[in-house]
């Protein structure tokens, strides 16, 4: 069979299942969902006998410690990937809910109901673990999913799939619920990415050049974020051990992953006394600093920031400084550089703390606290697919209610329309 | 200006009003509305004249009477569009509103709050109320709107939309915000549905043709139905005189729209004494009958339905019948055939009820009611921008809600992830 039959088949199986899943009972989801914890457990020798293959051709290419890192399943990821199941299996189910109802003037009642999306694609890069967590999450959420990962972790990806469908086949649902794109050829994701027939929702999770790749490609709706480039914004008020400890946190606690903060926006009247503190601590913790002309007005040995600067995602120990005039000044940078991501301001104003949550327009947008909140877990979604930039059907992290979408439904007793 | 950089400019126009826009409060938005509602009644000479031109150009052109109709402006479709404006006003805002809020265990309180969407594109044909309905429902949501009407009633749009901007300008909105795209080029279409960096969603109102060829083209996010190929179930126990009048009120009271009855489904158990009264009374008001074999066992002068019957969107006095086995069947048809729009079961049986409503994937499911309630002003929505039948974002009619998104808000006092 061609690479583009096989596609479609793998679709069209997808789409099969996904309306058997609609109306699966909760109970049977989450009996699976636990049993593929159990089996999952069971059989770590295969998975990491599998992933060694892996992990043999990831060292012959010669790709860097952090990519094998992340590559690398063993007890403890595996036990990490159960783990995940069991939480999941715990979690409410959102299909089925109705979010509201209430009566017409002519006696109908009028209501919308949960409903599962249907069939979800994920594009993925290293990480072997995503394989169990996405389709746990679809699983769970009523929608049969299509799992591509990087080539690199093909046999991991493949071996953990066949364990979750043994479990599915074994439970009553349809093993076609969950199905990894058996090929590694580039051509399988262009055959994908146009079966808007098939397939309701495109999820990507990986860099920024994946993202793009799968954009500019899909005839399917992409739920996405290219980057998080996060502020924190240090309002005059600000008590500036909050401040200090926030921006420590944002920045330092774990930098390279979206929400970490990027540009740091110190208001002037404050800038003198804080600047000299965080630039202490940060220096400390080996962060690399470049900062505005006003900046290093004050902090004498600091690198200048460029404009390309206020735009980057370093996802590293690297942070810009900016001072400015008033919350209108950081607004409007927010506005103009950021990326609709996470930006939190420290403040003991009132008014301006207002202001702040009202007029910034980022997916997450925060009061006293660090950017790092800005996850599904965090927020207490209990669950995250991902974190949507975008404004269409999800702004923001991205948990099973964002993998369900409402249907009206109607209770009548024979009104007709005049 | 080439026509690219005037649709471009539109655009980015469009994009600095939005941004104004998302914290205008209700009370301006009203005000404006109001006002509009009261300029158009005044102008309506004027709006008549320009009208006039449009009319004097599509008789030249042999435009269809049907046509020509949707196409007049005269006092009672100005005050028609005027009291549809009255109403935007008076609906409450959804921006801004916190649909919940939650307290996490380390203290932060986390919600959800509407924002806008930010700039809608409208693409639509005849009907030049249509320019003030929409224009309405973005402004009253907080979203710029760029409005693109058909070649025919472009002086109509222009000079609607030259009202409304006036209005505009004169409470202190931005009056970019309100655009209608000044050219009948077919390019400036081509160029709008590129630009997915200044405008978040585009909303095609027509026929299949008009929504395919925006659907192939666009870049930006779409929100559609194709059609409406919606059916009534007639189950074994209907009460069979409440059979009669919602089938009848689904295919007679407006064939033409799109949640009009197209295929009705016949229990085998009830065909033989629902069948002849139906028919008869269908009938007379001059339906055209298209039945299977079944159907055909018992109606005998009736003419065949082909398969391609049962995918068919009449939008006309013709109905497709269909004599099936069991309720399952039903579902089957409907699943194969249907058009995710609007499905009614009539029926006395309770679990037969329950299973249609969870069973059908359709975005609006309805129990002993006609299929015409599937509209935003009868579902209590107080409005409606469309109706889609794809499940990302919105699903059925779509409301002044539906026009938004939320973010995340977080109010914390120092807390940082560890």
């Amino acid at each position: 069979m061609s690479i583009h039959d096989q596609v479609i088949e793998i679709a069209k199986n997808a789409r099969s299942a996904a309306n058997r899943l609609a109306t699966m009972p909760s109970e049977i989801k989450n009996r699976a969902l636990r049993e593929m914890a159990d089996r999952l457990i069971n059989e770590k020798e295969l998975l990491i006998a599998e992933n060694e293959k892996d992990l043999a051709y990831a060292r012959q290419k010669g790709m860097s410690r952090a990519l094998i890192d992340r590559l690398t399943l063993n007890k403890t990821t595996v036990g990490a990937m159960a783990g995940g199941l069991r939480e999941v299996a715990a979690l409410p189910d959102p299909v089925g809910s109705i979010t509201s109802m209430w009566r017409r003037p002519n006696g109908l009642l009028v209501g919308r109901m949960r409903i599962p999306l249907g069939v979800i694609g994920i594009i993925y890069e290293s990480r072997p673990n995503v394989t169990a967590d996405a389709a746990a999450l679809c699983l769970k959420s009523g929608n049969a999913v299509i799992l591509r990962g990087g080539s690199e972790a093909i046999h991991s990806n493949l071996a953990i799939a066949g364990i979750l469908r043994e479990v599915l086949a074994s439970t009553g649902i349809p093993d076609t619920a969950i199905q990894v794109i058996p090929t590694t050829d580039r051509e399988a994701v262009n055959v994908m990415l146009t079966l808007e027939e098939y397939i309701d929702l495109i999820i990507p999770r990986g860099g920024e050049d994946l993202i793009r790749a799968v954009v500019n490609r899909s005839k399917i709706p992409v739920i996405k974020h290219y980057k998080g480039v996060c502020h924190i914004f240090v309002d005059a008020t600000a008590d500036i051990d909050m401040a200090v400890t926030l921006s420590m946190n944002a920045k330092t606690q774990r930098p390279g992953v979206c929400n970490a903060m990027e540009t740091l926006l110190v208001h002037k009247d404050i800038a003198g006394s804080f600047l000299p503190r965080i630039v202490r601590e940060l220096r400390e913790a080996g962060v690399t600093l470049k900062g505005c002309e006003k900046a290093r007005a004050i902090i004498g040995d600091m690198e200048a920031a460029t404009e390309a600067d206020w735009y980057e995602e370093y996802l590293d120990l690297i942070l810009a400084i900016r001072v400015v005039d008033d919350l209108n000044e950081a607004i409007a940078h927010i506005e103009r550089y950021g990326s609709l991501h996470t930006e939190s301001i420290v403040t003991r104003d009132y008014k301006n703390s207002q202001r702040f949550l009202n007029e910034v327009n980022s997916s997450t947008v925060v009061v006293n606290a660090s950017t790092r909140f800005s996850d599904g877990f965090e927020l207490g979604l209990g669950a995250e697919i991902g974190i949507s930039t975008t404004k269409l059907h999800a702004f923001g992290p991205m948990g099973l209610e964002e993998l369900t979408t409402t249907k009206f439904i109607i209770y009548g007793d024979g009104q007709i329309r005049t």
